[in-house]
């Protein structure tokens, strides 16, 4: 499969996914080694699972969920099924992301802490609350076949905005969670004795940040896009009017960074490139 | 000046304008009512330069600053002094950030306290010093006229990310800075009474948020974009041949979506449509 920079995606793809597996192996070192451990009582023991499931579901596996197009190797596969596992892996990371806040509100019943007061709180239940939104909108609006294609191109680049600048929000709301828990002078010995804690929690918020810099960088280069789908009179050859518009209104929204009326100019061009591969299709982009 | 949604640019710009000078206000209002007041004395009231001057420069005024371009009242002004006014803007906001860093690690001596401890502290001293960093590049490569085209075109995708991304970390910094400032336990009373100040401030924090991003809708949006120079040739005849190489330079480098490939066959597209307005020429984008 031909890709401009295919060694450079390659690199920065396995990067991603050291640095985004390495923030979960730290979270867990985190809770086991420097904190309680693991378990479902009330304790803080139950807390600790919130860091560890939103670091694992709603910054990892959401990373995941927003280059997944991008795999060239995915390329030759449906339109369909890779709307399907990037749908799956944001289901899996708002249940832990859901999971996770059931955890923190039952630890703070348990020991009577009065809730969402902070910052911290604030935004991270908003940023659940609005990434399930976009779930939902998201499987109606592009998964299920009945959105008309005129809809779906106004949508996308909303989809992708807000699928980004929630990816964003998270990464900020976690770095506040770190400066919470180190700052409410619960570590010994103190957080600015540059305690061990300390400066492991603090690499933890670097590699998160390190690890939303290369998603970010991943999903913004161009030449990384997923090509175009072919025409939809050849899809309908082998998959019916259905899967063929699918393939039409997934490229044409696929282009958040074009208006309705380039968008409708750039169907008239791939009509006439009808034939052409698709390396070549997609450098008319 | 033709531009696609003019009446939607405006108010979203109207409203950036309306946040960011809020969250100035309010750091403001926090410093001065909720907090000791302003000073440079070593004490808290020297501290307190920090939120007002970071709020100032690093949010409200390099968020100017990444938009400057996408004034449609501007695409008259001269590509060179839109960069003046980019730099410009961008340098107060450093010199800002340094003051505001002054400000804070002398109030640190002077209280004898230990530095540098933080997530809040790594995260926001790399963000300064990589945001010079930036600052002295753009300005070697962008703005002095020696740098070869081919540099530019290279080094812009890599300037517009960075830039974007280090406007977002700064962002995540201050959230960071108001959570650790509330859960020090400084706030009569307890943050966690949903004391007056713990709300407020959470509210600043918000606004700050809501100004990032209406900045980034703003940013991202391509059919805001600055419409490309006319052909060289045309500037060639009333601003000599480095001025026309300036022109042809930054339209090439503006298209921070596009391979080199893809701008050469630009640049030839661009030639053919030798004569269109602006307006035209941005369709061909």
């Amino acid at each position: 499969m031909a890709m401009d920079g295919y060694k450079g995606f390659l690199g920065l793809l396995v990067s991603a996914l050291l640095v985004g597996f390495l923030s979960v192996i730290f979270t867990l070192v985190w809770v086991l080694h420097y904190r309680e451990g693991l378990g479902w009582d009330g304790t803080a023991l139950q807390f600790n699972w919130h860091p560890v499931l939103t670091v694992t579901g709603f910054v990892f596996i959401q990373g995941l969920a927003i280059i997944v197009y991008r795999l060239p190797w995915t390329w030759k596969c449906s339109k369909l099924l890779m709307k399907s596992i990037h749908a799956g892996l944001n289901t899996v990371a708002a249940i832990l992301a859901i999971i996770a806040l059931v955890a923190v509100f039952e630890n703070r019943r348990a020991l009577n802490l009065p809730n969402m007061y902070s910052l911290h709180s604030w935004i991270g239940v908003t940023a659940v609350a609005l990434y399930v939104l976009q779930l939902v909108l998201g499987f109606c609006i592009f998964l299920l076949p009945w959105a008309p294609l005129s809809l779906r191109a106004i949508v996308m680049p909303i989809h992708v905005y807000s699928g980004l600048f929630l990816f964003g929000t998270v990464i900020m709301t976690i770095l506040m969670g770190i400066t919470e828990k180190l700052f409410s002078g619960q570590t010994t010995p103190a957080y600015n004795t540059f305690s061990p804690e300390g400066i492991f929690t603090n690499t933890l918020g670097l590699l998160i940040v390190l690890f939303g810099a290369l998603i970010f960088w991943i999903v913004t280069r161009p030449q990384w896009k997923r090509p175009k789908e072919p025409d939809a009179s050849i899809l309908q050859s082998n998959g019916g009017t259905a899967e063929g518009m699918e393939g039409v209104t997934m490229s044409l929204g696929g282009n958040a960074d074009k208006s309705d009326a380039e968008i409708n100019s750039d169907v008239a061009t791939r009509k006439r490139n009808f034939g052409l591969d698709d390396t070549g299709q997609r450098s008319t982009m």
